[in-house]
């Protein structure tokens, strides 16, 4: 028997199984700066020693997108190496602060199992779990995604699907206790608005674009050695659908938050992100771009506010073209245009 | 009114405006293995611990090229996010060492204003300092970009140009209070040649060619966090002249500074840039070649010389077709071959 | 005369002459995260600071194939900057521990020259040794590489060939001394396969694929310093036989071994390469796969096992097309097909 493994299929899952994901990683310096290098990020607290001391961090902290991708690159061999589409995240929740030279392992629990009626595929929810090197909780998410049968054919015939909250609660934010706003300086950070300037409703259009390239994404996933085949075999990927590799949809993910830095340039703190899904495959020579409304705002004491944002992620496409079909297809609820490939409600921190 | 900027167009510039730039950024050892990565550079004072050591510097000091790249891309969003060209440098002194660990910031004071006669664009001269975390200054330059208006039309009528020096004088140089060339070694630097091997007047073919590829000019343009579109949006840059995106101008000086290190081993202390003018643009499939001439070598003591540098690059074209175009538009004090993309004149410090 | 060197020639060597190659170079952690980036490399021992302290390392250690790498590419400049080909590998020893920080420089002994009866050519047999910085032989190899002559004819009458083993002897390995395997956690290297669960013959196909692209070959080979034009000058190749630039021979040994983790997870320690060749050209576009024969197991004592492997690297095709060929070739004694790019022998530590 062949000791390589294809990864698991739906029949592997069983309801209450834990998985221990293997290949617990280090996160050093250089992965901070491969991450500027690969996604343009410039949010002052990830690149600037002085100024994260100056919140009150006494080590170099990590964004937690970067920690976020990391972590979700440990589960994607046993979760879904054999996804046919990574449908959703929720409850994705940012507990404790992950620092340069922390070690973060990962496991998951079967939470939800549900055969859909062709047959070939079933969707598998789970609830993930980061620790660092002290065994504290870091981030805790659940995704659901589509994963093939080993066999054709209906199993069982019942469904567990989770209940899951469509929001991570103001109340239930984790705060990280060294996060002090008090001497938050905005010259460093490079706009003027705070919580206080932001208006529920508002749409940010953050202008510019960014064109994504085959070495840059690959080697993004290959750094959160993330493994799934979709996004690395060219001579496998020549006879899908596409005819080609999709980009991580992580990836997008962090180009749209890095995009988002240009009017939002103070919300330097991923604390949750409530629900997330990527709508449309991106690929190699696509330019993204990422427009944000701003969905609720709150103050949470101590110079801290919080804002729950809607990021989209469209690509080849301009703000003044995509904003009247958005608008369309909300009041006919209608789907979103194909152009937009990434849907995500998060929650951010940034000084009163 | 949306939050994200369009950055600044000439009517925001005014004669002694002091911009202080966003994103100070701290510089690591990654970003040093990344430079190696992206640009192939060989200069052994940033790549071997020991040998820095064995030249005095007790602590890791960074690639002066590199320091400015972190530097200059602070600058971009303020001053030439809508530039239409960047037209030159000038007196580009690197003060004090910046060493791993330190944070740069930067400020810019506009030291000259000038409309072009259509109305659409200007000319904004601007002196900009970097400092580090602890406020001294590591390189302060000056250049000139042509601007776009923001709306066509002249406002003015006169204009202020300042007088820019063709030259850093070797006597102004500053040099390394560190730098002990006493127990240089040859050996580990890959050539015998010091200063006293070069003559004023002496060419240097560096012979290799770096082709340029998308995601290592972007990912390069990215890590400096200089965030100017035309380098990055292939959806829009689509329809401009050239129909694909620009390499940033400054990877092509780190490009012809690395390719230098084959006959220049030696020359591993930029001191100083007199001036520097990108002729061409540069695009990703280009192959960029670099042949230098030597201007002037002068004796500084304690063992330490300095040379003067011309160093052309061009692209996808050889040497020896080069030189004699070159000899005749020398000639002729007619423009330089279409294929040179860069004329930098700058000074080093090399072992005597 | 042009101070820039053009490589050294088949005449420019002599039997025992010794190079002391340029350029040592200060080994980082962000090496370390670029290899992963550039491979996808997965084993634990070089990602995860616990796992590496579990198994007897104070501080961390290098993954061998990346020491090999830099080691290697200091070579090139005097050995292989004009090499028709790169012949062969041999008796490569992994003698001490390479760790984050140290400073690796390499000398080269010829030990054997071979000219070719067409008068253009000669081969070049040389001993390369790799030191750190307190003088300790960390690396130790040999190869061969057909060198361009300057000009053409027969030089001598004789040739000088090397014995050179066909294996280093599994009582010969060098067993890192701090190696502990006794609290090696099978859950944190992801597999359960210890060296008893293989067996002598055994095929693994390790089942991914990995496409390269333009920038991620270069940059590896950038990051090594490895200098070969072959590599990175498009102008120049697109007038060779393939027309474009080949990849670095050594970037598809990284990537085989990366791929090898799915089959070898706890196959964590190379420990010699007993021989490689590589078999034919690859080019960015090209999906490279790796499969692996357990050549021969052994227990060395102390909980520690070597296990001979040969892996083939081949490209574009499938595991079930590719194995009958091989048989046949093998039946047959003929050559292997084609899309084998590299058929590597060598020795690794597993937990018994």
């Amino acid at each position: 028997m062949n000791k390589a493994s294809r990864g698991l299929f739906f029949e592997d899952f069983s309801l209450g199984q834990v998985l221990y994901h293997a290949t617990p990683r280090t996160i050093t310096e250089a992965d901070v700066s491969l991450y500027i290098a690969l996604t343009g990020s410039r949010f002052s607290l990830f690149c600037n020693q002085e100024f994260a001391q100056q919140l009150g961090y006494s080590k170099q902290p990590i964004d937690n997108v970067l920690a976020f991708q990391i972590a979700f690159g440990k589960t994607v061999n046993d979760i879904s190496l054999n996804a046919v589409a990574n449908l959703g995240y929720a409850e994705v929740e940012f507990l404790e602060t992950v620092y340069v030279g922390d070690t973060i392992s990962v496991a998951s629990e079967v939470i939800g199992l549900k055969e859909n009626s062709n047959g070939k595929t079933g969707i598998v929810y789970v609830h993930s779990k980061a620790m660092n090197q002290q065994g504290h909780q870091v981030i805790s998410w659940k995704r659901w995604v589509m994963v093939h049968k080993r066999q054709e054919g209906m199993q069982n015939t019942f469904a567990v699907e989770p209940q899951l909250s469509s929001q991570v609660a103001f109340d239930n934010l984790s705060i990280p206790q060294t996060l002090n706003m008090s001497a938050y300086d905005e010259r460093l950070s490079g706009e003027s608005y705070r919580m206080k300037s932001y208006q529920s409703g508002e749409w940010i259009d953050h202008i510019d674009g960014l064109t994504i390239d085959d070495s840059e994404h690959t080697m993004a996933t290959k750094l959160y050695q993330n493994n799934a085949k979709v996004h690395f075999n060219q001579h496998q990927m020549s006879s899908s659908k596409h005819q080609k590799r999709l980009v991580y949809g992580g990836h997008i993910i962090s180009l749209c938050r890095a995009l988002s830095h240009n009017g939002l340039a103070n919300a330097q703190w991923l604390a949750a992100i409530n629900g997330g899904a990527h709508l449309n495959p991106s690929f190699a020579g696509d330019t993204i771009y990422a427009a944000t409304r701003v969905m609720e705002v709150q103050e949470l004491g101590a110079g801290i506010g919080a804002m729950r944002l809607r990021t989209l992620g469209y690509k080849n496409n301009s703000w003044q073209e995509l904003k009247p079909q958005l608008d369309r297809a909300n009041q006919e609820k209608s789907r979103l245009p194909s152009d937009v490939v990434l849907d995500l409600d998060y929650t951010v921190l940034i000084p009163n």
